[in-house]
């Protein structure tokens, strides 16, 4: 099999280097989306315990390393991930092709993005662990003041919990940013992998396995467990030795982790990347220059902004869902421009019957809605899992969003809702009613600087990332992202979960008071 | 009266400038702790929907300023308090040790920190806001890599809920550390007043309220609420529009609002600062120097660990709760010497008659567990609370320990326990059984350095403060202190309530993608 892993069996995932137990009669199969099929690969829940079993494992050794510090270095790790992740690269984007529908160009390019991250994670551990953060200097003996000297280092913050997303097998799966930020923090992980593609998280925990056993590392510092329904999910949270849980995807499913940290004997932090809107604000000034007739040919705004909608069937986190503007003739021919450019864009199918059936009934419930106007259908037909999905296009006012604030719910694939506001007023108005989430947009042009200065001190406060110009779902892995925001784009606003700093959230500050020249290198590295 | 609120009627705080509505029947007094009598000053606990109000006030004017600002500035508000406090200080002083009954050098020293965190914080604002955290310049245009220019900035999260300790009326109360980050941050606050000393809550509010008034900021930019249950808390937390709560205080009140906080449908941070035992190891070399018969009188090490015991009546955080030595000849000494110092020792009366109760409550438990040997009773009598309060010792061995760590329980007050190891292979493995907190002391000398390591490596996992030398209870206010660290020490093992670092808790990163240049100013100030 593909995987590797329980070869002859259901795989229930990895614990520590050996096969994971299987809860009796929880066998599943993966699935070929584009075939709408079941494949021959048997699958099946992990019992409740090996989270337990997991989460002891990477504790011991966690305490091992850095109570007996030797060659092993994170950094060496997580390059090494990177290389052989690179080696594997056709195997990785064929499996994850089938399991998720994803196209290969797609699929090749999370796949640099994810050892990319990786990279950028190395460096940033490079650049930091050894060294103090800040530090305060003795002051004069006999002084005045209590001033004994300080250096700030940090440690790992321990074992971590990492719940792989549905909608990026690499980027976001069980070797994803959050796995990365965790091992290059000097954290070991045990990851629950999303049903939507259990071959392609085998194989990803396969990989990483051969890499620790080649350097030498515990088996414990990385397991994976497969699971569909909460029970799994709920007794990793809940296992003692973990020490913080990261989670990418729904809204409920996140709270529930929230609560469940919250409720344990000792409380952990928990670094839930949730959904979010996305609102993209166009202003009057750029409304004249994005318009233009159906006929005329779509202008690059109306391109581009099909383009973030439909790529990767709509199912991004960052996925623009509202498109909010003024109501005149240039955004009422923008939006014409825009359904008759949706209304040929279909999109490769959806990774999941769950997710068509949650795009389905959403629409289907929009449309009721007073005042909401549906132009574009988008899937109608729950049916056909493997069918190419049509785009969505409804448009609401200003006036009817305010009285059913629930339009604003995310509806994750090809879908966008437009809405009409009466005046700028009006639009700057309406950002305190759209919830907050990952990004926000304006697309603004000459005579839109005062309107623009408006949003921007609101939009701020609700978004992690606001962008001038372009589309949400492209995401810059750099030093300066956040992927995060206000609730619900994540439950710890404080964070970042891509870029160099999502390694913070893996990290603990320590002081050291009066420390020893001679234990400086020991008490400063993370290792 | 003190407080200047309420004038003739009790006293149930301040509500964005107007008194506080108070819950009928539940008023209360201010205690002269010295005389153990009731004061004439009449106080009574907010009414719950005063949370909201308070909540409701500071939101309004959090997104005033946010979307409108002016000439207001944080670091303005922070200093200018900062004088305040000053100008007040024999005011302040007074009120507080008729309160508390700290004496005023204990006092004067506490306010003289308030203020100079203030100072310190306003620094850290002033140093960081209107500069980007980081950038990622544009890539080229048209090249391969997608590379938006991105600058990180931060904004502040909106109001904090911050609930002031016991234990310190001015570095901890409700214009403490917390409240001094989170207006340094950007953010109004609605404190909760802790009731061992209302009339200083009140004094301090109002020296905030004209500080405010003075400067023109919204009334709303701050509220006090009294009250003794855990009722106003709850809705506090609860409060739409608060979006993080700072708490100093005990376990089993931090967990709850801990849980609280999470089960909210918009889940919100809890910086709760909790408890701890601070472990001191003394290590074998370092014992034959401290040693030294009660006869030939006591060395440095007793001197300064019974001063860290008995200063403020033992009622720190940060007070060494665990001496853990290996049992040999010098660590009987020094006991025996530690135990004729602590004898002579009578602290000023406790804060509260709760701290008294729980204090002989512990050490009547302690001294019922197998092993435990009393040496030094500490107070016996719960009904004289204005008595002086003397110092508790006992001895265990670590086997007696492993077999029930809850004799590492926190007693909160002048008391400490020793800890007998068999070896110092014993006492490194103790590390694992004591539970972690906000310090772990070592003392080492020559010959110790094998150990030294070992501790270094295990206690860095246990503390957020690691201390060579020394006593824990000195905080020194840096930049690169850290006072927080792994559960218990605080429910957000990733921050620091105090030091330069504290204001990270109230900020959150957002990155401006494409910023354009006559924005940029707008955009990475935090006003």
């Amino acid at each position: 099999m593909t995987g590797g892993i329980g070869a002859g069996d259901a795989s229930a995932g990895i614990v520590a280097g050996r096969v994971a137990l299987a809860a009796p009669g929880t066998e599943f199969h993966s699935r070929d989306v584009a075939l709408g099929t079941e494949r021959p690969a048997v699958f099946a829940d992990a019992l409740a315990s090996e989270a337990d079993a997991a989460a002891s494992a990477a504790a011991d050794a966690f305490f091992a390393l850095q109570t007996e510090p030797g060659e092993l270095d994170p950094v060496v790790l997580v390059r090494a991930l990177a290389v052989a992740l690179e080696g594997r690269r056709a195997e990785l984007v064929a499996i994850a092709g089938i399991e998720t529908g994803l196209p290969p160009a797609r699929l090749n390019s999370e796949l640099g993005r994810m050892t990319g991250q990786l990279e950028l994670l190395a460096a940033e551990a490079t650049a930091r662990s050894g060294r103090a953060v800040e530090e305060d200097p003795a002051g004069e003996p006999g002084g005045a003041a209590f001033a004994p000297a300080l250096a700030l280092g940090h440690v790992p913050l321990g074992p971590v919990a990492v719940f792989g997303a549905s909608n990026f097998p690499f980027a976001f799966g069980v070797l994803g940013g959050d796995t990365a930020a965790a091992l290059a923090a000097g954290c070991p992980v045990v990851a629950k992998g999303h049903p939507a593609y259990p071959e392609t998280s085998d194989l990803l925990a396969e990989i990483l396995a051969r890499v620790l056993a080649d350097g030498g590392w515990p088996a414990g510092w990385f397991s994976l467990l497969h699971g569909r329904g909460s029970e799994i999910g709920q007794a990793l949270v809940a296992a003692d030795g973990i020490a913080a849980v990261a989670f990418t995807g729904s809204t409920r499913g996140g709270l529930a982790l929230v609560e469940a940290a919250a409720a344990r004997a000792v409380p952990i932090p928990v670094f839930a990347e949730l959904g979010g809107i996305n609102a993209l604000y166009l202003l009057p000034g750029a409304a004249g220059e994005a318009g233009g007739g159906a006929a005329s040919g779509a202008s690059p705004f109306v391109t581009g902004l099909a383009q973030s909608v439909t790529g990767g069937s709509g199912q991004f986190c960052t996925k623009p869902g509202l498109l909010v503007l003024v109501d005149d003739a240039a955004s009422r021919l923008t939006v014409a421009s825009l359904a008759s450019v949706l209304a040929a864009a279909d999109s490769a199918p959806l990774l999941t019957p769950g997710i068509l059936h949650a795009l389905v009934t959403g629409i289907d419930r929009l449309r009721r809605l007073p005042g909401v106007d549906v132009l574009l259908d988008g899937p109608t037909d729950e049916t056909d899992v493997a069918a190419a999905v049509p785009a969505a296009l409804a448009t609401v006012t200003s006036a009817d969003l305010r009285a059913d604030p629930s339009i604003t719910d995310e509806l994750f694939g090809p879908a966008v809702v437009v809405v009409y506001c009466d005046s700028i007023e009006d639009l700057i108005d309406l950002t305190g009613v759209i919830p907050g989430g990952l990004t926000a947009t304006i697309h603004a042009a000459a005579g839109d600087e005062d309107a623009l200065h408006a949003l921007l001190r609101r939009l701020r406060l609700r978004a992690g990332r606001v962008l001038f110009g372009g589309f949400p779902t492209g995401v810059r892995v750099g030093r300066a992202t956040t992927h995060g925001g206000p609730f619900p784009a994540t439950s710890a606003p404080g964070t970042t979960s891509v870029g160099a700093h999502a390694i913070d959230r893996f990290l603990r500050p320590v002081t050291y008071q009066d420390l020893p020249e001679s234990m400086r290198a020991a008490a400063l590295s993370w290792k």
